[in-house]
């Protein structure tokens, strides 16, 4: 029972189920107070998921985005971690079921994120690559440079274009700036690495299916970033919309084709969580229903923060978007609240402070919304670069980031391209036909 | 045939299976010359072994002691890349056989190094931990981080040891810097990182069957090391034969046992190669017999390199230590050589230049012998690092390490402590009772 975990009298125990961005501020606000702070995850680090794509792209080390859980709390002897598998919270009983057994809570809190989001291309999955985690992007990684050393190996041209080409479908921030760290080694690291390619059949396309990129940005923003993208040579395909992959072969409804073994798939996220919560309370995108508090309505002591949760407002009949800044002010707010019921206080209620959204495009190109205007070309990738440095974990992953960072700019290079772990896909070749 | 290699018509083709130190150095060579350079390795990097260890405990990212092979030749036309595992060699039609197709060649150079060399514990193998490649330096991580996860969940001591103890085999350099390093995690980091353990109870367990650590070095070098070791809380374990392991519990000749389920074989390496050189030739260590000049006799163009050859002459009857130096040097040799033949010179045997030996165990301690001295403490320990980095392949890499080292040293911290793939041994727990 409970995991080992210490027992200290007179300490409310929160358990936090996920040290992502909305657990992680959450557990550091409770940081000083008489509480016991549990917190679980499958894995023992937190990633920061925005910087991703650049471990996928050979721009940065996985250390250096990613951080030691129990490193962030040492010396605290109020915080337990356990890297386990939630498999069932059971809200009746106060008690949540894992891999390492039954752990009991006073209060509990659900900041488990969100996965990819297939849609109707469930069934495609398999064929289909993510980028939600650090497995995940090293698996890209390897899978992209993979492909190119096959690739290298082939006289015959139709394979080659299928190996070396690659889509990208869904054009918000992580399809945006994946397809244009894909268009910089396009230009400046695969010529050099593969002469006996002919690095201009290369295709690096991103598929969005609605009219603009980067849909929850101004039209002066998402302008930029598709004539940035196409400056770079990246083929971006307006309100296009997949209909057909089987792992060689993309089409979509407009019957664009393209021969790719390599589809990565950012066209959006859904909420997850474990079982244990009446499904009366689950919205639209897979999320927790919370009231304006992050609580869940008819259940003791249960809170969900970030992607998990829909907190449905009448200013916000769908819930916030799906995003860092969300999670963290919430997990933040929490935090505040768990604190002012010991000191005898009234809770407060969520308040949303819009930091505005921002994403990079290449060197020297990002664009940003902030305080209602739009900034593009220098200035909005050093705002781009400044922020994430502030909100990475730790000193290290800072300077170790940065310091990748000088290097890229300055040798235009991206260093990082081992195949540690092959990755193996599925792979079918029979459509190749369909696109003759 | 021929992996899609470019044809270039005057130009010899040298065919180097595997990109570790000896390859690579003969490569340089040849960098400038009419000759055309095929390097075939089963992973698109090069790997500095000597330092895996610190990717093992957390020190340093595997990206900044790896380097893409293909970044190394970039820009020489005459040179070509093929990742691929070669299946035979058939020196009578001068053709390797690889899982890319047949591959033709002038002159065949294996330089493919060693693998850990389990003698009559092969049977074993699957409960115990090698350190030769950057995968199994990552699992290595991960495992020993997963069982101190494990450990914190259980509240049995005996499971708890079990968990948490680390057995070394082998007392040479990587046994010696390993267990030191293991040494600085329990006293700097594990306690920090693990308040609900008991780190007195850890124990670190180097295992060496000689009278002495270090066998090729001096005696003051190897009583210098014994005692560091001692005092980071090491134990060292002398004339000490391992006799029984089942993935669960050491026992030793003389009967000394340990529960741990971490057992790091580096108690030797054997030669390792592909098919098709005849069984006369390979002599003890696994190792193919070569001349003064690295050539196989009775062989036309079919040489071995470094770990993988045993040159065998008057004054080294068993051949050169499997080292880095010895690799380098070979290499080089006959890169000297093959350029001798196109200039219709003579060739020079091979003559080892010995520039000293060195292990490092912590901070501030070290052993190096060089030009007959021994030294040891901080002036050691400098030496070790600069070595190392003058040694490390790119600038990015150098600058990489050495800003870890730093970070290391100013901290005693070593950060990187993700588990990134957990790894997932055979532990067979039926023994604990003989230990009782």
């Amino acid at each position: 029972m409970d995991a080992n975990l210490p027992i200290l009298p007179d300490h409310p125990r929160v358990v936090i189920i996920g040290g992502g961005f909305a657990g992680l501020a959450l557990a550091k606000k409770l940081r000083k107070q008489p509480i016991q702070v549990v917190m679980l995850d499958r894995n023992n680090y937190y990633t920061f998921q925005p910087l991703l794509y650049q471990v996928a792209t050979g721009g940065l080390e996985p250390d250096s985005i990613a951080y030691p859980l129990r490193k962030i709390f040492q010396g605290n002897p109020k915080f337990s971690f356990r890297m386990t598998d939630v498999l069932r919270i059971n809200p009746e009983e106060k008690q949540v079921e894992t891999s390492i057994g039954t752990i009991s809570y006073d209060h509990l809190v659900v900041a488990t994120g969100s996965q990819t989001n297939f849609f109707n291309f469930a069934d495609q999955e398999e064929h289909m690559m993510g980028l939600k985690s650090v497995p995940e992007a090293l698996n890209l990684r390897s899978y992209i440079l993979q492909n190119f050393e096959k690739a290298t190996t082939s006289a015959n041209h139709q394979t080659q274009d299928s190996l070396i080409n690659i889509a990208i479908v869904g054009g918000g921030p992580t399809g945006v700036e994946l397809a244009g760290a894909l268009g910089e080694m396009k230009k400046f690291v695969f010529p050099k690495d593969y002469p006996d390619l002919d690095m201009n059949r290369m295709r690096i396309v991103l598929l969005e299916a609605a009219p603009k990129l980067l849909g929850g940005m101004s039209e002066k923003a998402s302008s930029r970033a598709l004539k940035d993208l196409q400056d770079m040579g990246v083929e971006v395909q307006l309100n296009a919309k997949v209909s057909f992959y089987d792992g060689a072969v993309l089409i979509t409804e407009d019957g664009f084709k393209l021969p790719t073994e390599t589809l990565i798939w950012a066209a959006g996220v859904k909420g997850q969580f474990p079982e244990g919560i009446a499904s009366e309370k689950i919205v639209g995108g897979n999320r927790i229903q919370v009231d304006g508090y992050n609580r869940v309505n008819g259940y003791d002591g249960l809170y969900v923060l970030g992607d998990a949760a829909a907190m449905i407002t009448p200013e916000t009949p769908r819930g916030y978007p799906m995003m860092a800044p969300v999670a963290i002010q919430q997990g933040q707010q929490l935090g505040v609240n768990l604190i002012r019921t010991r000191k005898g206080q009234a809770w407060k209620p969520f308040k949303y402070f819009d930091k505005g959204t921002m994403a990079t495009i290449g060197r020297n190109r990002a664009v940003v919304n902030f305080l209602g205007q739009t900034f593009h070309g220098l200035i909005a990738w050093l705002m781009w670069m400044f922020v994430h440095i502030m909100y990475l974990v730790g000193f290290r992953n800072k300077v170790a980031t940065l310091m990748g960072w000088v290097y890229n700019y300055l040798t235009y290079d991206r260093a990082l391209r081992l195949i540690i772990r092959p990755f193996a896909k599925n792979i079918r070749i029979e459509n190749y036909d369909k696109i003759q």
